[in-house]
């Protein structure tokens, strides 16, 4: 698949020291709640309608219509990068949320934890959902009597949560052409990572080796007696933001899994919070004293409540976020984009299709929009609904950052 | 050309028990009639209206801008089959028309009766609009007289109307590489099914040969004395809605043509009714005895009377559908969607280009629409203007009927 556009807005990116900061409040979007609105148009947010009365507004389309994305995605496209060009292998994502250092010469798997009966057929993929503590211990065990296979430098294995973990086969010329061994069925043996058309791989044989000595040291325990493994993917090699938009870009974001996804697109990360205060605080001071052009601030707590099921938390969250607002606009960014990677409905306690809110405060705008930053007035907005992937090009136009197509 | 929209829904397509009924008001869509309104702003709609203030608006865009569609490109985008990808034959459209039953291995073209002078040049492409009686009686003398090519099992022709025929070949491994020979004009000879690059083919040769036939069998005939041929195709071959939605399909239609449309992409058909009575009582009787996850419901008469200019009947079969509703409504769909495959605007008297309003009665919605169903109304909506083949994955994911794209 061809990145037409992203390679279009490429060809014509100049730098210059104008500064975008995209905001991005997690999970932002709302359905309505019972007639009575969504948690944006319930919160108190005077800071943020008086930034929309004077900004534009609009909607954001993650993935496609229709389409609930899931983080890795949904920040791939606010970052400009396509999200079915850039996809991101289920390992990748894994090393991501753990913050695990990986190398460009890693392959790495998301493991289950499981059980299999004497047949060797799996009677839980999850092994009961063992705690992290029991996790832990596996994997020492694990580490102290596994050997490593010939053709690798290290098998790395990390804990993640409860039954899920990380592994990372180390080592020169493997590929990630290895079979996913998650059965996603009860009933069933583990499936070969060498099965075809893996078969012809060496990286395929190293993943085998290393499951068949699991199964070995997990012999003798009750439940968590085997591995299941699926998404070996390798870092990908993908242009950066300095290479593809001529950004220096920083990364502000106090969870793994976004300081992950900021560094699979070369972005430095530069402050670790998570309050909105300390974030709208921190995304300042870079923007006082650093000289980044591009500071992506993340925060968490809109989607976590949205996952929860928590529309009052989702409403204290938002109207958190709008009272630490003025000191990051005092820093006084040329763009700003507040908007999130996806909408998480409290009445549906996940992620959703639906579209995104988008503000939008730049120089050379049209007027006319509405005065409150909710779903409802971003979608008359003059930016209109364009897909994620459009919003930071159409904020480098504002900030002067792309020239003209054609004489 | 790709169906990448289409394959990253069905990637993530999975089954539950929801269902989803799509109610077509064939050609619903108007334009402003001197100041009056569109037929649907005219029309008195009470259960429409209160319906769509609980719903959600859009507009749906058939093909592209300013593209006219088809009834079979305008339904396969309402079934989510991008039409520029799954483009089907004049042939088999003609076959869908009198709902001949297209096997497999046929080749089916359209056929007009046509007039030619003594030096073989068409002159008239229509035989002057002949009748049916003519017609029947023109096959019948062919069928009488013709000598199947070898090569295949049976020549096949079948009345459509006027100078309109089917011929079906029929025959293992025949392809429809075939030219037409219908040469648009007239003052020259027909064309040859033969000729370059069609030229390798075995069954333009025995085409070739079927029409020969046909010349010399009517050589006689004072004004039908030839036909044309165009548009040969095959059954396509494409994934049915099982394979692509993981949705067990019914089509309630009372016309052929609608329900040719809907086994090409693997509907059962489950009732043929045409009023909207009769469509709104059967579709809720499948809702409520059989265990279909999606049904079509196909309403004739509001393209009919825009095709016959006939605005006071377009407003009436509106009003008709109107008060039909209830029924289907109380039957309880998990998801509604009432759209038209195009617009018909009596003052036009064709298909036209248009958006179509929708109406999406479904859980997980946003508010802020207006009151009522028609053009004007549907465009401020929360769907905004997507295209047809967006409005199906749409409608599954607010029946819970898409996973998460990524993690």
């Amino acid at each position: 698949m061809e990145d037409t556009y992203g390679n279009l807005i490429s060809s014509v990116a100049i730098a210059n020291d104008k500064r975008i900061v995209l905001l991005v409040m997690d999970g932002v979007g709302d359905c309505d709640n019972e007639g009575r609105g969504t948690a944006l148009q319930q919160a108190n947010t005077p800071n943020l309608d008086a930034l929309a009365a004077r900004s534009a507004l609009g909607e954001s389309l993650p993935i496609a219509t229709g389409v609930t994305p899931g983080s890795g995605p949904g920040h791939l496209g606010l970052f400009g990068y396509d999200p079915l060009v850039y996809q991101v292998g289920r390992g990748v994502l894994s090393a991501m949320g753990i913050e695990f250092p990986l190398e460009k010469r890693d392959v790495a798997a998301r493991v289950n934890f499981c059980t299999i009966d004497a047949d060797g057929n799996v009677t839980d993929r999850r092994a009961g959902r063992i705690g992290n503590d029991e996790n832990i211990r596996l994997l020492a065990k694990i580490r102290q009597k596994i050997t490593t296979p010939e053709g690798v430098q290290e098998v790395l294995l990390e804990t993640v949560a409860e039954h899920r973990a990380l592994l990372v086969l180390r080592g020169e010329g493997l590929d990630d052409d290895i079979g996913d061994t998650d059965p996603q069925a009860v009933g069933v043996p583990p499936l070969s990572a060498t099965r075809p058309p893996h078969d012809g791989s060496r990286a395929a044989g190293v993943a085998e080796n290393v499951i068949a000595q699991v199964r070995e040291i997990l012999a003798d325990e009750p439940q968590a007696n085997m591995i299941l493994t699926r998404g070996f993917a390798k870092f990908p090699d993908w242009p950066t933001f300095a290479e593809r938009y001529k950004l220096k870009p920083a990364a502000v974001a106090g969870y793994p899994m976004y300081r992950g996804v900021a560094r699979l697109v070369g972005m430095e990360v530069a402050a670790e919070p998570t309050t909105a205060a300390d974030i709208c605080a921190e995304t300042a001071r870079l923007l006082n004293d650093a000289d980044y052009t591009f500071i992506f601030a993340h925060f968490k707590y809109t989607d976590k409540t949205g996952e929860d099921g928590d529309l009052a938390g989702k409403i204290a969250r938002i109207e958190e976020m709008d009272a630490a607002l003025p000191v990051l606009l005092a820093a006084g960014p040329e763009v700003l984009i507040i908007t999130g990677d996806h909408s998480t409905p409290p009445s549906l306690k996940a992620h959703s299709w639906h579209p995104v809110p988008v503000l939008m405060s730049a120089p050379h705008l049209r007027g006319g929009d509405g005065e409150a930053f909710n779903e409802i007035a971003c979608r008359a907005g003059q930016i209109g609904t364009i897909t994620a992937k459009e919003l930071l090009p159409l904020a480098m136009a504002h900030a002067g950052k792309l020239e003209k197509f054609g004489a």
